[in-house]
Parts: C-alpha cells; sequence; structure tokens
C-alpha cells in the first residue's frame, strides 16, 4: 500500500505547477495564423510581459527553453572574442558563461561558491581591473536554482557603475520573474533573459529577452548575428512572422496569455508578496527542524533566499532518501540537489530543493512541509520540534 | 495579498478531486454510437463496477445523481403502499426516505441522531413488531456524509436474518464505495446504490445500481416501473440503446473507464488501506487539537468513522469563520456543516466537514489539516498542541 | 490502405459534432459547489435556456438524456390512468407514448407512418372524439429523428383549439431546438422537453423541461410525483441543490455555459436560417442524385423536412454498405436508419441517416455530401448528376 | 446570416489540424523531470523519429519552429566564410540561404523560379565549377511550400556523385516529412531538418535535425558550434538534461509521442499512399475547373507536385477574395499565396493555397474542394465543370 495515489505535486524548481487555466487554453485546434485572433492575442502579450519584466523598452519571445533565452541574448550583444564577467552564484551563473564561451567569448568568472551571493568587492576589483573595458557584458543570474541565492542585481548595477564601466548589464530571472521582485529598468539592467516555465506558470517552450536601448546600440554594432537569435525584428516586427523567425509558437500563446491574465488580475506586488511569505513558512519550518537535526537551508543569509526555489542541505542519503520517499508514499515530488556533489557525496545526495514558484499557495506549501516532516519521521531522520507549528504561524499571520 | 493563489484543492465530501487523467478521458469529440470503441468500452465497463461493488449479481448504470440513484432503485423494488424501514443516522438517511415518500410508499424512520450510528437493537424491535412483514426493504445509509457515522452493513443484514425478517437490504453507498471496505454480496446486501463524483473519481452525472437475484424476483413482481427507472434492460440489454433507455453518457463513460483503470490498477485492498490511514492521521490531529480547544470529531467511536468524510465541531461561528479563511487566504475548500444546525446555531456554522474520498494522499491531506491549524491560529480559536506531529507521524508509519 | 485517417465526422442526428469550445469548458476540476462562479454561473444559465425555447414561463435541467426528460416532463403532469393522444410521425413518437405507458397512462396513438407528418384531420377527429375530455395531454414530436419529418406544432395547437379540446400540449424538441425554429410560448406549447446534445452542442447528460402556468397548474393538481422528477423545486428552487435534486452536473454546466454563449452570440434566427440553408444543400443534392438512382428523401414535401436531421432511402443493401464505406474509407460517420425496418429489409439497411444539428457549417455538408457520392460511386449505386453542383450552389448562394 | 458557423477547417500548409489525441495528450500538469514516465517516453521517441526520417544514423530535437531547425543544421556544419549551394525553387529554398548568410557563410543561388523543380543540368554546372570543392553544403529543399514543388532529392545527390562533389547534401523536409516519400538514408541525405507542426501534427515549437556520420565528421572539424545548437550532446546525450540543451519541452513531447504512435499505427506506405491519393483528388478538381476559369495549380508535371500542399493561381484579386469567402462564409480557412507578388499583383492575391498534410482524410478534401467550388460560384468566378465528380472518383477509385 502506498499513500502516493492522489492528485500528484510536483514541487521543483521548474517547471512548475501549471494553473489549470493556462492548460485549458492550450487545449485548442491549430488557429488561423494570418489574421483574427492568434494576431490580436500576440500583439497584446508584448505590453504585458514588460509589464511583468519593469521595462518600457524591448521584449522579444523565443520558441525554446531557457538556455534558448540565454544564447538569443548574447548572440545579439556578443561577438566572437568579446569579453564577458560572469560573477557566478552556483551552477547556473557557470552554465550562462559556458555559452558565452560557445559563442567563441572569452568568459572571466567569478566562483563565489555555493552558498554565498556575489561579493560586490570583488566584481568592482574585476572591472576596475579591466582598464581599456575590454568586459562587454556582466551576467548575473539574479536566482541561482542550483543554490537557491538571491543577488542584489540593483547593487550589480550600482557597483559597475561606481567602476564606470561601461559593460552592458545582463541579467538571469528565469527563476525568479513573477516569484522574486524585479525591476528591470529602475535597476539599470540592459538585457534580461527569462523563460516560460516558471514563475510565468507555463509549459516550458518559450524564452523571453528584454533589453534596453543601450543594448539595442551593441546589437547594431555587431559585425554579424545569426538570423534566429537576432532580436531586431522579433522586437519590432514588420509582419507577424517576424514576431517569431517563423513559425509561431501557437498554442504556447494562448497559455502565456491566460498566464499572463492570471498574473494581472492578483498583481505584482501580491504576487511577490505571496511569494515572500510562503518563502518565510518553509524557512521557519526548516529552521525549526535544524535546531535537532541535519536539515538545513543552503543559504544563512535571509536577505539573500530566493522566495522562489530552496536548496535543503540534509547530509547524504538523506537528501535522495527523503525524495524517494516522499514521491513514493506522499505524492509529493522535490527537486534534486544540482551542482552540490562533493568528494565525500559524488552523488549530491545530501541536497534536495524545494520550488516555490509561480502557481503555488499556503496549503500547497504546508502540504509539502508536512510531507517533508513524515519523511523524515519514516526514515528516522532527526529534526527539531515545531517546524510545522512553525510554518502554519507564518501563514496564519499572512 | 492573499495566499491563496495557486492550485485550489476541493477537500468537500463530493465531488471530490478528479484525476486529470479521468478528465482528459472525457476531453473529446462525440463517438462513433452504433459500433466500435465506445460500444466495446461500454461493455467492459459492468464487470469492472461489479467487481468494485464486490458482487457477481447485476449492474445498472443510470446517468443521473446520487438521487437519482436513490429513486432508481426504490422504483423497481418499492411501489405505492409499500413499506420501507429506514434507521437514519444523518441528513441522507431521511433523504432517501423522503424519496420512497415520493414514490408513494409507508416510511418508518429510526431517528439514531447526528453523532450515533444504527442501534441494531431498535432495528431488530422494528423488524420484529412488523409480524406480517409489510415492511419491504430495509434502507441503510453505509457512510452518512452529513454526519461522517459509518454503519455496520453486514450487522443490519444479520440483526434482519436474526428477525427472521425479509425484507431487502438496501444501502447507500454514495459516499463510501472505493473508499471504504464495501463487500455486497459477502455482506448479504440485495440493492446498492452509488454514484460517480466521490470515490469513483468521475464527475457528477452517473448513479449506479447493484442489485442481486432476489431484488430481481421482487422486481418481476412489481405492478408496474417506469420505463427510465426499470433496471430490467438496462442490466441485461438486448440492444446498447437499452443500456442508458437511450442515448447513452458517452463522455463520462470514458471518465469512468479510466477512473476503473485507475482503481483496478492500485487493487481494492490497497484503495481501503490508504483511505484507512489517511482518516487516521486526520483523526490524530483533531484529537490532539481538541486536548487544548473547540474543534472535535462528530463521531466518537473510532469504529464508526467514515474513512472517506469527516464531520467536525468546532462552534458557532468558528465553522463558517474557518471555512473562510482557508478558502480566501490558503486557497483550500472544505466542506459545509450538512444537516447540523440547532436552535443556537441556526445556520450550522459550528460545523465544517472534510473530504478525503477517492483520489486522496499523503500530501494532500497533510496540507488540508496544516492550513486547518493555520486558519485556527489565525482566527485565534485555540487549539492543543501536537495535532501535525501526530498526523504525519500516522503517514510515516504508513 | 484508407483514405480515412484523419479528423472524423460523425454526422449523425446526435450527439452532434461539439464545439471544441463547449469540451474545454468542461475539462477542470471539480468546482466548490456551495458558492461563487458554479452557482453565479448556473443562475445565468435558466434565462438563456428560456430565450431559446422561446418561452417566459420555467425551466427545469434535469441530469439525464431525452428519455429522462420524457419521463419527467410526464411526470409532472400524467397519473396512472390518465390519458394521453399521441400522433406519431416515427419511432419517437411512439416511444415517448411509452414512455407514458410506463408511468401507467393510457397511450391512444395515432400512427401516421414513417413519412407523414401529423395529419391535423385526424388529430381533431380523435380530441373531438374525445367528449369527457379525458385526454389530459397531447404529445407532438416536434422532428421525429428516425423519419426527419417536422411537424407543425403551431397548427397542432390550432387544432387543439379548434376543437376546443383543454388537454395539455406537450412538445418534444429534442431534435430541434437550436436547429430549426421552435417558440413555445408563441406557438401555445404548454410542455416542451429537450437534450443537451443536439442543437445545444453539449455532451449528453443534460435533459431540459419547460411549462408554462396552466401546466404548473395540472402538476399542483397531481396526487404525487416522485420527488426526482418533480419540477417544482427545480424551477423555483430556494437552495441550489434543489435545482438538481442532489448534486449539481457540474461539468456539464460549464460546457452548457458556453454553448449557449455561442447561441446568443449567433443570434437563434441566424442559427435558424443556417440550418435551413445546410438542409437545402443537402436536399438539392439528394434530389439530383435521385434523378438516376435508388436514393431519395423520406419526406417528399420540404415544408416537412427537418432542418437538422434528414432521413434517407436508398434500398437494402446499399444504405448500410454506404454508411461502412463513408466510415471505414473516408472518416465520415453516418447516421443509421432507425425504425424503417420491413419485412423485405428486416436489418433496416436500405436507410441511412444525416445528422445536421448545432455545430455545423457548410464546408462540413459538402465535405459529407461529396463523400456520399465518392462513396456511392465506390459502390456502383447509380445517381443522377449535378448533385453537388447543386449543393455548391445552394451554399454560394447562402 | 453566415454559414460558418461550425467546426472551422484550417486547410493551410501548417500548422496542420492536429489529431484531437495529441491534444489530449498535451493536457497534463508537468510530470516529474528526474525519473520515470517522462524521461523513458523521450528515450523512445528518437528511434521512431529515425524511422519517419528513413535513417539509422542520428537525430537531435530542438525546441524551436523550422527556421530554428534550418540554422540549428547549418550551425553544426556551416563556419563564417564557408559556401553553400542553394537550388532554389521557392521562398523556403531563398529562406534557409538567408539563415546561412546570417551565420557567415557565402550562399550562391540558383534560382529556378516560382513554377519549377530543380534543374539538376544547372546544379551539375555550378558543382562543376566549384573546383576546389569551396561548396560544403547543397540546401535541397524537398517541398518548397510556397511553390509546391516537390524537388527530386535522390536526383540531386546523384547529380552531386555524378559529378563528384564531396559537399555534404542537406534536404529541408518541414512541408514533406510524413507526407510525400522520404528516405533519408537510400536517397544519400547527410542532414535533414523538419519541425513537429505539419506532417508529424503536433503544435509548432519542435524541430528536428538528422544527420549521417558524414555530417557528423564535418561537425567535429568545426572550430565552433554554439552551445544551444550543437547536436552532439542531443543525438548522444550523457544526461537527460543534454538532450534539448537544458529543460525538456514536457508538453510537446507528450503531443509527438501519441502522433508517433498514430503514424506508426498507420504505417508509412500508406500515410504516403492516402497523401498521394488525396492529392490526385485535389489535381482533380482543379484541372477540371481550370478547363474554363482561372483557377491553376501552380505546378504543371504532375511527378513535381507534393502531396502535402498545392499552390494555386486564379488570379487578383481572386485568391483573396476566395479566401475570405471561404473563410467567413462557410468556415475553411485556406493558405495565403507566399512569395507570389508580381509588379501587376503586389499583395499576391492572385494566389491561394492548399495544405493537405498530416491528419486528413477524404471527407475533409472533399469538403474543402466543394467549398472552393462555393466560393467560385459565389464570387462569379468562372470554373469548368465536373471538378468535384472528377475529385470524388478519384476518392471512390482510392
Amino acid at each position: 500500500m502506498t499513500l502516493s495515489k492522489g492528485r500528484p505535486y510536483l514541487a521543483i524548481p521548474g517547471p512548475s505547477v501549471m494553473p489549470e487555466e493556462v492548460l485549458r487554453a492550450m487545449h485548442r485546434s491549430a488557429p488561423n495564423i494570418y489574421e483574427g485572433e492568434l494576431i490580436d492575442m500576440t500583439h497584446g502579450l508584448v505590453p504585458d510581459l514588460k509589464h511583468v519584466a519593469g521595462t518600457r523598452h524591448n521584449a522579444a519571445i523565443y520558441i525554446g527553453n531557457g538556455h534558448a533565452a540565454w544564447e538569443a541574448a548574447l548572440s545579439n550583444v556578443i561577438a566572437p572574442g568579446d569579453r564577458v564577467l560572469v560573477p557566478a552564484t552556483g551552477r547556473f551563473g557557470f552554465g550562462w558563461g559556458e555559452m558565452a564561451e560557445g559563442l567563441g567569448a572569452e568568459v572571466e568568472v567569478l566562483d563565489f561558491g555555493r552558498q554565498h551571493a556575489m561579493d560586490m568587492t570583488k566584481v568592482a576589483e574585476s572591472l576596475a581591473a579591466d582598464k581599456d573595458h575590454r568586459i562587454k557584458a556582466v551576467l548575473g543570474v539574479h536566482v541561482d536554482t542550483s543554490t537557491s541565492v538571491r543577488n542584489d542585481i540593483a547593487a550589480l548595477r550600482a557597483t559597475m557603475d561606481e567602476v564606470g564601466h561601461p559593460a552592458l548589464l545582463m541579467a538571469d530571472c528565469i527563476a525568479s520573474l513573477g516569484c522574486d521582485r524585479f525591476e528591470m529598468d529602475n535597476w539599470g539592467v540592459d538585457v534580461m533573459v527569462s523563460a516560460s516555465q516558471k514563475g510565468l506558470m507555463v509549459p516550458p517552450g518559450l524564452g523571453f529577452v528584454f533589453f534596453n536601448d543601450k543594448a539595442a546600440a551593441v546589437r547594431s554594432d555587431m559585425p554579424r548575428v545569426s538570423r534566429y537569435w537576432d532580436w531586431t525584428d522579433r522586437a519590432n516586427p514588420e509582419f507577424y512572422y517576424q514576431l517569431f523567425c517563423g513559425t509561431a509558437p501557437t498554442h504556447h500563446l494562448y497559455g502565456l496569455r491566460t498566464a499572463l491574465d492570471m498574473i494581472l488580475d492578483e498583481g505584482l506586488e501580491n504576487i511577490w508578496a505571496r511569494h515572500a511569505t510562503l518563502a518565510r513558512a518553509i524557512w521557519a519550518a526548516v529552521e525549526a527542524w535544524g535546531q535537532a537535526g541535519p536539515i538545513a537551508l543552503n543559504i544563512q543569509d535571509t536577505a539573500l533566499r530566493s522566495h522562489a526555489v530552496t536548496s535543503l542541505r540534509i547530509g547524504a542519503p538523506h537528501g535522495t532518501a527523503l525524495r524517494r520517499w516522499t514521491q513514493h508514499e506522499a505524492g509529493l515530488t522535490l527537486g534534486i540537489g544540482l551542482g552540490m556533489s562533493t568528494e565525500q557525496d559524488p552523488g549530491g545526495d545530501g541536497f534536495f530543493r524545494f520550488g516555490h514558484m509561480g502557481h503555488v499557495n499556503a496549503q500547497m506549501i504546508l502540504g509539502m512541509l508536512s510531507t517533508v516532516q513524515a519523511g523524515m519521521t519514516a526514515l528516522d531522520i532527526p529534526f527539531g520540534d515545531g517546524g510545522l507549528d512553525a510554518a502554519t504561524a507564518v501563514i496564519a499571520k499572512g
């Protein structure tokens, strides 16, 4: 007998739980791609996407995942031989840097480890050392889903300004957009990339690149940009066909429309507040459990923790054992530890992650936490008292 | 800001949470109703339904809800002027009796209140008093969703046998089939009614009537049975069209097929065990909370509690306030108290119910319980310590 | 190799082709049944249903098929021993009469054969002969889907009035509502029954009964009406729960809402005109084919032909052979002949039917007709020239 | 009044009509991306895709449209400064060449106009003139959806072999795969690109690149390939995550699985035969109409006509007028003329296209043709007799 037979709950750091409204909107016959509903609807998406991104500038939509958005953004401003600086705070910082390398860039990585945010002093040093301004862009991951650190992107801009470095500031908000506060224009971000399958609550398949005029000017000076990645016509199309460099991702667009309607209906400030409160409930539970057991949050400083994903340490083999238990005995799928393997724990079995992005409410998060406690109980992993009471208290307070 | 924006959880005593597999199976164009897939599939449903019901005898499927199944069953064996005995343990016992009255029956109700199971001594007395055997049927509700009492149907049969009364034993398993153990043939039930929207995990719209040869013989002696309710052709159709007395409920049949596949795949014993364990988790939480607060299970004796629905008392206006809080602040919809109003509490605001029938797993139930604790905290309703720990401990033990 | 692999087209006289909008609306988790969207939405259905029925009076919705609606309507006004008159023009006239018999009524059938509408002179004779007004209701099928005859219901009312007979006029609009013009109040209909799966474009599962004050008065005088069929509380519910005598057909209601929106958006007059033109295209093709072949429309007089279903004669075994060919070689499912068997053709293999009700447009009907011509060609069934040109000419004219 | 209200039919050259089975399979919650069903299912896709492509070699799946697949394929074998030869027979030949230009290639285009297939003599001349073998790849579009010409890819390989030119043969089968016979290995194709939304019957969002060992060797010699486009890890992944260079297109994969099941079930030879017969029905109708009217097939030679898309000439403004009429009056959406504008007809209003790819059967094609005839009638566009009879005769013969 298993207690898992019921509605599954996928609490991984993306793809996130999709609203049934979104899935329903995607269930339709192929639409007319020449005129009518699809065309009108698509044009309406762009202003709403820009609102969510906090920008008055440009948006390009790509059929692709987050890696596609990474490469798309880079392709428009980084030519072979160009230099980029990557202050890395987890697996995805490295990953974006590798995409830049794949395009022929020279990549300077500042490795801040697996438990820390960017150290702006070190970033400033690197920028200051680049006296001839060879660094063309700084690639900053807002929330790195492997470590669940949340970097201060506004501070990164301030650092660049203080040093007087003209590089573009490019931000990866794949795991944060629609979850953690992000204000592209106000924070001085030149290029931002995101994707559909996390805070935006749409199945994987769409990547987004937002860019301002400074970035557009850099693009204009590029010797060549591949046709598919070129954001120029996508952001300012003369014909519908140019919006997606060919056939439109028809079904995803209907899903995105519905998701954006839900986001606008709730309001960004409310969404950010909801994610913040739910995150605090998670932290409260884990901190209580950790008083008398191995479980611990990966990031110590609450100000540096993502509100959308939480990395945890629990010691091998507990992480993997716990994930298996919650899935097979309770119907809850947790995220694997990513980029966390060590010599002692080559499989990363001492880590796991909570995804809590997008379409998540209090009863889901409390179900997730209670199930984890049940799992620790079942597996004889010790834990401190009061975790669930602490979490419910946070929720009760709202 | 509300913490309710996410996947809603409807934890009411039916309609229950439908598996997405079931909903997906129902999303299809109208099928060929003359031959092929639909026809073959429909005929395969009956043996599987009978397996779930624990009978080797007959099954009739009706387009209708539980009330329709009530009337259908009665119409085949109760003629105007016939007498029925209703040992009532909640709102639905009375309700079934009213349906019999509507058909012209004389209805004798034994009212066992709102917190107790049938008292078999009283039932025996009534039957014994019916010396000329005017009582043609005893209507026993297995689980009354208003009180969440679970009656001992096998004991009801034993009581009838002891008294030597020849009446039909008719059981209402609308809220128990596919949740609580029920064995129609082994328990000596002559007629059983159920519906699609609870343990069978299909949207409301199908009612089921199972009957054995004794009941069929009573039907044969009826002066007249209305064409639509007549179970004869439905259970033993010569033509497909007779199965449903007209057009088939095509889309629901696909849903039912999928639900039965899921049930057979898990296995009835496993399903019953899952419901039992989840119910014990609920009881454990509530009993702990009740040590220092007003919340209490409606049924004291664990042996008499349903594994599919739980009625709770918490004092007006807490019940309604709590339901509103969990829905509007956490995304959890609880069941209203039903048939529980009193002079002091005319609106029944001191009661609420948990539905935990069908497609429910551990993470859902724990989410429900934690959310209730959050709600009691938010609303300053006192409660005893350790409720959630007690529930997780039950789940951990499996 | 078969040419049938593609989107199937079910052109039978119901269930009809469902709009994907309707199916999409039905694909959803179980809703809150106590308050909110479902409740508000349900109450909005009734005025729109009444608009479609052409009545200012009462509507009751039943979970059930057309046969259920038949029995429901009868149960409210016909008691055992009451007499009804059935001017039958096909299988469904007899069927409704049988339902009345099942309720204990004395049924007088006027059989107008399989190719003719009601002869009002004969109806008048029967009514006039009923000097003591024992006939309590006249059951008139508007469109009998077996013969595809369309009876003149307003003329039936006029006939009753001329004779001065006080019986209720009950109309079956299952196959005509939302297809052929019908005006309940203007035409003097007292009770009308319909169902969801034809012109209303929703999967089978809902029956409708409309009734005026005269019928309500008859109901009031009934000695007893079964609880489930009683329309009183359904039409004027104090509580939501009474609307459906128990659990609501939640998912069908969402489908119905969407279908009604589509109907209101197009407009009843436009819908009637669309069905009329499409029907004329069918007639034009068949009449041309019939000039040099066995195919023929079952009803000669154009004024008596349904705009929603067409019965055809083609001689055994051509009917069945043609249906098989269109299904297996072209992806088109046609309706079987119903109630048309004769001594020479016991299987009714010389007949078939077109369904063209609800969600049908010109390209569908033309595809159906062209496929039938292809089938006749393949099967060496002779046919006259110009059928498709005639049909396209009707469509071209609009 | 419009006759268009019914099930819409989108008969454009992609996106094609999607089977409801495919859409249903895509309607699901986000799956576990670490283990279980999704992972197993994805690995099973590759052999089936290769079967459809007619290759024993390698397949890479991209999230993207056809243009993405173009760029992906080119990126793996064409470096800046490399030379490609494009024998263009329509808009898409030019388009693929432009993608190569965007990657820095020197592109030599042989323009064969808008009504002709590749002239292999001219191709041979170009290749022979390239004495130092600077041409690294020949880009051949199998079926150009703008002109509907179908090129002889095997003959293109033979031409290359006769000249003894070592360039890669790259084929675009976006509009032909799963419709027209294509045998990658047997025909000597080194790289083939396709996409999901035409013969493969899945919504737009997936591109496919197939490549053999010769192409893989060219890839190995490339100085650099962008990470996202690199096919190496995609085709031979060590980890699931590499299959899609990041997050998998979860929902499309379920759709693709279902589509491939349908394709395997019908069988490629049967599918090709079905498309061929349906195409001949179209040609028969148009040729008859063209005897006394302006409508004409764009490609004269039947051997050079696509079986999946048909370009037509009808003279401005008839093309656009006809498309509007069929959409607004009959529910049929036809494809616009693409790349066909001339000085006299700058808007390309004298052209239109039929899409007949993938999930198409006889009744659909006949509906399309009859509707076009109705449109020509309505718009007073003259046409010859017997078009529909000719088409039905082709269908009847099978």
